[in-house]
């Protein structure tokens, strides 16, 4: 099996490690149920490249499932200047894939030590991140992840992540049910996404430059939509938000340079909207995903995602063009999608 | 006059624009030493574009020089999800060059109503955002800016992030007294970072796509640079952490594809040095700016900036190669960099 065919059947495993994930759903949920029970004043989130996707996305899904008060943090202040990592009553989030990140790995312990909580989310058991907060890791469930770049383990650490928000919220089981429907959902989809995909490929398969742009839940997607196209297909992929793209960078856009629109069925929709209309006027080419893609006018290509129902599940589904357009691309170009060049899978770099 | 050369007098009128802040320190350092008698649980920072940019340099100033809790947040959680934009006890900071962004007057509005202390950094007295906070408004003091690219206006809320931190710390006069320095070493370095711009220009006027990488206190210069040269020199460019190139867009490396690093003379710079080793494994060329631009190895071209003695202050210094770079860069391919394409000055929409 080529890299390239590993990465598509990771991508295609999604659905089945969300279901494995929801089985195992109640060590997730109960931790949630406890830290909730300690009102924490502030939960740090970080992490690197595709964890740190995760953490915006937490950033979302914890404010509105349980009104947590959760922000993405730097790890520098506390790594390089002296800075308390943390403070009692707080709740610190670690995310790595690997778990072996060294400088996520030493800023988990800087905050455990100025009194924290540690949370370490994560999709390997035993590894050191997981040794730093024994007892407090979350385990994404996705299985061995032998691509470079991630798919399973980033969409798993969502639903890690929204499972330990509806816990919280003494809501667990409805969320695990919730990620069992997303599953189906995606699995039934799936089929025509990779043919989407291919027809997206087609369409740019000589794309150097691209920006990426969402608002709000879906801002996560766009980031880890430009990663992929960035690392898998080479492409420059900006990822910005809907409003920040108008603050100066419209300014390079022309027709050949796209404009990726993530469009969530959210009130956030009319300031992705706004931003596909300055890119018209602009010239860029559109590119339309998403739950609410059909509601994107004038995009060269659209492909919608399903309805998850539970509204902090569509990330999920919605992430799936762009793991498989990345892939696309890269087969469009003659690379191999599944061992992009430079990379190592694990980052111990501190 | 061209806009080219306004941008160009805008550019060179930093280190008067500096002195003037300095001189009118003084209600920013009190309104600093009020906010700390409150001891304010959780800072809040947001911002667009530029403006993101100074929030992300305040979310360092403010920890290291009075131990603040800030932290970058976002504004859709309130806007668009009626999330709490804020909680008593804590400051909301928004910065707008102009003060009339609408979701960021919103935003502070919000956060003020949920009952935060709203302040807003601005250069425009009387504007939306100073109403919103009208006992609590910092005015950067960098005069009118005509060029579309905001450059001292961004100096200027730097400049007052770090006076409004130094007066949290009883020690505003220093830091005013520090900022005229660093006026006076800007005035004298900037006709020979001209000239390096120039050269600069002249070796990468092909360049379409590029990342700028920093870590630590430098990470708003790489944010800053990167969006200079996307706005006025229409390059693809792309802020990176670090140690997040090595997570994924280090793939798309190649020698077209050079790498700017922004070396900051403290301990982050071992994470930018490794990152310059990752890209020039992978054949980019490197761009080296910064106080510690010496300090890195095999660079294209290197443009060091003077050593601010106020550390704080050194990213006010280091960004200059960046305006200048992207003015060069504009020149050279035949653009008005005063004047760029599809903006407007002032982005009012929600």
């Amino acid at each position: 099996m080529t890299g390239g065919e590993a990465l598509l059947a990771e991508i295609r495993e999604q659905p089945a490690a969300w279901r494995r994930l929801a089985d195992a759903h109640e060590p997730i949920t109960e931790l949630g149920a406890r830290l909730a029970r300690d009102r924490p004043a502030l939960v740090r989130l970080v992490g690197h490249g595709t964890s740190d996707h995760v953490a915006v996305y937490a950033s979302y899904a914890l404010r509105l499932l349980c009104g947590w008060t959760a922000l993405g943090d730097a790890m520098s202040p506390a790594l390089y200047y002296g800075v308390p990592a943390a403070a009692p009553g707080e709740v610190a989030i670690a995310f790595s894939q690997s778990g072996e990140t060294g400088d996520v790995v030493a800023w988990l312990r800087a905050a455990a030590e100025a009194g924290a909580r540690p949370v370490a989310v994560t999709n390997v058991a035993g590894s050191a991140r997981a040794a730093a907060a024994p007892d407090a890791t979350v385990l994404a469930h996705a299985g061995e992840e032998r691509s470079i770049a991630a798919t399973k383990t980033y969409t798993g650490m969502l639903g890690a992540v929204a499972l330990l928000g509806a816990g919280a919220a003494g809501r667990g089981a409805a969320m695990a049910a919730a990620l069992r429907t997303a599953a189906d959902l995606a699995e039934a989809a799936l089929p025509r996404l990779e043919a989407d995909a291919a027809r997206l490929a087609e369409r740019f398969s000589d794309v150097q430059r691209l920006y990426v742009v969402a608002r709000g839940v879906e801002l996560a997607t766009a980031d880890e939509v430009a990663l992929k196209l960035t690392e898998v297909a080479y492409v420059s992929a900006k990822a910005l938000t809907a409003t920040g793209m108008a603050h100066g960078p419209v300014a390079a856009l022309e027709p050949g340079f796209p404009v990726w629109a993530v469009a969530g069925d959210d009130a956030a929709l009319a300031a992705v909207t706004e931003a596909v209309t300055r890119a018209r006027e602009a010239g860029a080419p559109v590119i339309a995903t998403g739950p609410a893609a059909a509601r994107i006018a004038g995009a060269a290509v659209t492909i919608p995602t399903p309805d998850a129902g539970e509204r902090l599940l569509a990330p999920l589904l919605s992430v799936l063009p762009g793991q498989l357009a990345a892939r696309a691309l890269a087969l469009a170009k003659g690379l191999d999608p599944g061992t992009p060049r430079h990379l190592r899978k694990v980052t111990t770099a501190a």
